[in-house]
């Protein structure tokens, strides 16, 4: 799946919903849904679904609709969910220690390896199955270990030395959860989850009472 | 500010990002810039800059460039930061407990009101400066003190029935943790932070190797 290059974000961020909406009726024993019933469900236009869709193969059927099993794996692969990621998370924090013990990562394939923080606190701590190791440790363990995804957890001031070092070690994705943008080299993917941005869009949202179409695509 | 009524989503959402950079910006004591050296930091077009904050009123000066406080302070506004906000955390668990411990948002004017659980191993339990409260109490709760927005950091299978049950209670903002869309009536706002979504979205640009463009703008 090299060849998606014209797809645009905004089609790629909807994929995930697509995935966990058709998990959701897997796990209800739904085997069977019309782009109709699917769009009333997600709040999509029955074309835009049809569209999104389009951009990655052959899925629906005329008369029939969806395989939901079938579409479910089919995004699964392009989500690159057919295979596990291991996961570093470096800084040991609340939002660190948090993303340790959330369990619903593993039952999608993202295995978390290790977690570090420099401070001498927190090293040795046990947080869920972990125990925290130093950051000195890091360049060591990447020798040993294949790690797909380091979860940044630091704070602002730290995170873009931090994330250079990282990608020096050999690391190619990034879930980074400072508040801010780090600008990395082309072949280093980077997701960002932005706490207080994605708070202060809602209170810009209460502020200015936007309309509901706005509230859907988020 | 009730008629910004034809802003994008894309738009609005771009909105806390010039406010963290003009907030770096006189963090270092910088007190003026152009819009290409804005440009240049934040990696979208000067032209994309000028047609964004065009939108919300007349910012900068020709040949002088963008003052940063008086920017910073106007963006503020506009996202509603000139009033301070109330929430509370309905969902002790992991990601709850992190939220209540998380120290920027204070910073931002957003006070953390109150936890509440129903799990009573939790409950009475200290998190940060908050005591972990029976969900049972969360009417009388409401009816003594004014939130504005409740955050939901509860399982995907609770979630719908709890955000309904705070909008009955007068709630009007919902921040939501959970792996599910909701669907409120049109005056709640809703705003969403899907972490496996978010995590996906890395595996599949991993996967696809997409092109730099498309990562700047999450």
């Amino acid at each position: 799946m090299n060849s998606n290059k014209h797809i645009s974000i905004t089609v790629i961020k909807r994929l995930p919903r697509y995935y966990r909406y058709l998990g959701e009726l897997l796990d209800n024993d739904i085997n069977r849904i019309s782009s109709m019933e699917l769009s009333r469900k997600m709040n999509i236009t029955a074309s835009q679904i049809r569209q999104d869709l389009n951009n990655f193969g052959c899925f629906g059927q005329q008369g029939y609709g969806y395989n939901v099993e079938n579409l479910f794996n089919e995004i699964g692969k392009i989500l690159g969910l057919s295979r596990n990621y291991r996961m570093i998370i470096i800084g040991a924090g609340n939002i660190g220690q948090a993303l340790a013990r959330y369990t619903p990562f593993k039952k999608r394939g993202y295995q978390i390896a290790a977690i570090f923080d420099n401070n001498l606190n927190m090293i040795g701590k046990t947080v869920g199955d972990l125990q925290i190791q130093d950051i000195a440790a890091l360049e060591t363990f990447l020798a040993h270990n294949k790690v797909d995804i380091a979860v940044l957890t630091l704070p602002g001031k730290e995170v873009a030395d931090m994330a250079r070092h990282v990608v020096s070690l050999g690391i190619k994705g990034i879930w980074n959860f400072a508040p801010v943008d780090l600008h990395m080299p082309d072949y280093v993917q980077v997701e960002n989850v932005h706490l207080t941005d994605s708070l202060m869009t809602l209170t810009y949202k209460l502020c200015n009472n936007v309309p509901p179409e706005l509230n859907e695509s988020n």
